[in-house]
């Protein structure tokens, strides 16, 4: 097993980056870093070829076995630091603990790593969505059906961001994300013939009377300003959640989750 | 108009009274009253025969005459305090304001209460929500769906919470809701013969394959725990989402849309 290394100083430089990490979007991207906490999570990025390069592990709650059993999966061993008490909890975003914080590297998320193996894949386009819970919900319907994938257009919350990692329960690791622009993103769709079916109020008919058995990406906006025009004009066809109520008001991950598993069912699931 | 008195104290006893309402669900219990901010919310209350005692107000910021429009169709007219912008602040629980908060009495939300008016009723039953985000969530659902009502059974949170108030856009108050222990709210489903559909894992059949056309009550428990024995002991069918991910852990709101909406779709919405 590799070399451990003990920090119990808060001070510790080491230290202050996982903290930089945690809160700082602007440092995770110039660095190419992110800190996610937990067994389970760990084990669902190792899966999907995450590179852990350094667990912050508390020696109390963790035995040296446990730990490589954690890792043995992965590719490239990580260093181990074993850190006191009040270094973890400086780290930490959560407030129950397993013990163990991971510092990853990135995954690329480009359209053209993105790759589709079903013949009439199903994916989630999502347009600027803002809250994390938001996206962790998305996240979390993704995977459930298991879609080929996930695109956001015009990202404006970083998918590393912790509050996403801990709402999505996993599901930012367990998905095939990709990000662009609208642009880039229509393009990526026209190119392989895949239909867009924009969630939209206008031109709009009964989702449950679109055809979602051939190649279909589902496109949902915020709950704010809904979908910009470029998709809209870029539409195979709109679709609408007919709301029959007082205030009509869905939550943005509810209304993807009727439009996905209306997209499951007339697929036979 | 009724009088108008002004307040510009934060110790004023109203305005104390006011801050414990909107802190503590204890107090909210024991008075029978709760807090509610913004015009839009205040409207449909007042549409809902929600009975508002006093509005707080920003004179700088709303009119006599927007006031009195405001509260045009309230059948007992509030009190009327306009407040300095410091003791507004000390009320209020949003970030922006449009000046407005409102001292409501609770609606009684027993069973007994529970009126059902279509022949083949549909209604959200939830088991022990707690989160105010997936409360609101799923009653913005609700409200979408035009929902003959939701019944939340062992109630967990308070549904004038002001979180769940906010979360839920307004649709606390249109939707009609009632609450009661699991064994009364299974009774009176019986007793109206309303089918009982319980989302679980076991002794499932797929959601899309039941018969939702008939009265139908729709059961969601806990993300954590799921639905408790008794539901499942007097289920008339239960009913599952087939899920085929890595994680398959749907949010709860989510999962319940799914469910009302392939309801609302064999129903031709």
């Amino acid at each position: 097993m590799q070399n451990h290394k003990e920090i119990t100083s808060v001070g510790n430089a080491l230290v202050k980056k996982a903290v930089l990490l945690r809160e700082k979007s602007r440092e995770r991207k110039k660095s190419g870093f992110f800190i996610m906490e937990g067994k389970r999570e760990i084990q669902l990025a190792l899966k999907s070829d995450y590179q852990i390069d350094t667990l912050f592990y508390r020696p109390e709650l963790l035995g040296e076995i446990e730990l490589k059993e954690l890792t043995s999966v992965s590719q490239h061993p990580p260093s181990l630091i074993s850190v006191s008490e009040e270094v973890y909890k400086k780290i930490a975003y959560r407030e129950t603990t397993e013990g163990i914080i991971a510092l990853v590297r990135h995954k690329n998320h480009t359209l053209e790593g993105f790759s589709i193996k079903n013949e009439n894949p199903l994916i989630l386009v999502a347009e600027a969505p803002e809250k994390p819970g938001n996206i962790g919900a998305l996240l979390r319907t993704a995977d459930a059906a298991n879609l080929d994938g996930v695109i956001i257009a015009n990202p404006k919350t970083d998918i590393y961001n912790p509050n996403i990692i801990r709402s999505s329960v996993g599901c930012v690791f367990s998905n095939q994300i990709a990000m662009g622009s609208t642009t880039e993103i229509i393009d990526f769709l026209k190119q392989k013939k895949i239909d867009i079916y924009c969630a939209a109020l206008t031109a709009s008919i009964n989702y449950s009377t679109a055809d979602f058995t051939k190649s279909a990406a589902i496109v949902v906006g915020t709950e704010a300003t809904g979908l910009s025009t470029e998709w809209l004009e870029n539409s195979s066809q709109n679709i609408i959640i007919p709301m029959q109520g007082e205030i009509d008001s869905m939550n943005v991950s509810v209304s993807a989750g009727i439009l996905i598993f209306e997209a499951k069912r007339q697929r036979g699931f």
